[in-house]
């Protein structure tokens, strides 16, 4: 098993980091064999060119690599705060650059793309991990959670992955020490019940 | 009144740059005064600082230009194509980057940012036009339309702005030629009733 995970998040010191770095760290213990991009620090450039609206191969070399080693991966993680009911800019532009066609869901021949699309990211695991600062009666009867649509079945879904799974921790900016460091066992329990299952 | 209208596409034949002129042509036949920014041509940067994360100004003279500029007008206007349930990235950015605290929204002196904000942006009208792909029964039935939530309440009710509205036109890949005209009269009439009133 290979895993991907990817973090979006400015700044080193956030919980994100943390739960970016757990995640990491349960895997080398389980022995899966990752990848990870922290899309900050490796300075992506999240707007998708005019040339990438089709299904000719970008040329940008770090989404290339982003591509292969999303490719190359059973299980796919990402990590990031909810910022307006969806994931931050930078990681917005990795799933419009990366997961594209014809690698990541492709349309029948000839057809003129207002169809049902194959996908072709069948077979691997999503887990997205979440910090909040909305409470969750206000998230789900005011806001109605679009990120829960977002990546469980508008990204997953509609490349052909059915196993997905999505954990949100929240209040973040009233949180505890104590609290911070029971989430972040979760994570890790989260991540190697994924891994066994 | 004062409009302002912000447009996100990489191709400058798309059917969205056909919405966003009309929109603009509509605006100066009825004499409203009119802001307007073409992200893809400005090489808008979407990227969110570390320096960004709280109430500190950004450094970013485009950010404070467009900041400037939001908080002028009346009436918002966006354009965009729904990419994978959300603007493409380039607009994620303008939301994360411009629609920031304490001009857009603010917390209560001492809050630590888990309670309800103070939305700076009452008053205001929000309108937005979405091109898309999918077919209506399975955008609102498996997809549960995500823009919906995200541009009516994540962002505009988050803000203060209660009266909002939101056109899509679909499927625009299998849509022809006489369709798409009559669609952008369609745009005319819903900015002229939304300018009238």
């Amino acid at each position: 098993m290979k895993a991907l995970v990817v973090l979006a998040h400015p700044y080193e010191k956030s919980f994100n980091h943390a739960i970016f770095h757990t995640i990491r760290a349960t895997l080398a213990e389980r022995g899966v064999e990752q990848y990870w991009h922290d899309l900050y620090a490796d300075g992506f450039n999240p707007v998708l060119t005019k040339e990438e609206l089709g299904k000719k191969p970008t040329d940008d070399p770090l989404v290339l690599r982003y591509t292969k080693e999303l490719l190359a991966s059973d299980l796919l993680i990402f990590v990031h705060p909810n910022w307006w009911g969806q994931p931050p800019a930078i990681l917005k532009g990795y799933i419009d650059r990366v997961i594209r066609p014809p690698h990541a869901y492709d349309f029948p021949e000839n057809a003129s793309g207002g169809g049902l699309p194959i996908g072709k990211l069948a077979g691997k695991k999503g887990l997205v991990f979440n910090t909040s600062n909305t409470e969750e009666s206000r998230e789900n009867g005011y806001f109605g959670d679009p990120l829960d649509s977002t990546w469980l079945r508008c990204v997953f879904g509609f490349c052909g992955i059915t196993e997905s799974y999505r954990k949100i921790f929240r209040v973040v900016a009233d949180s505890s020490e104590k609290t911070r460091k029971e989430w972040l066992s979760e994570v890790g329990a989260i991540v190697s019940s994924v891994v066994a299952g």
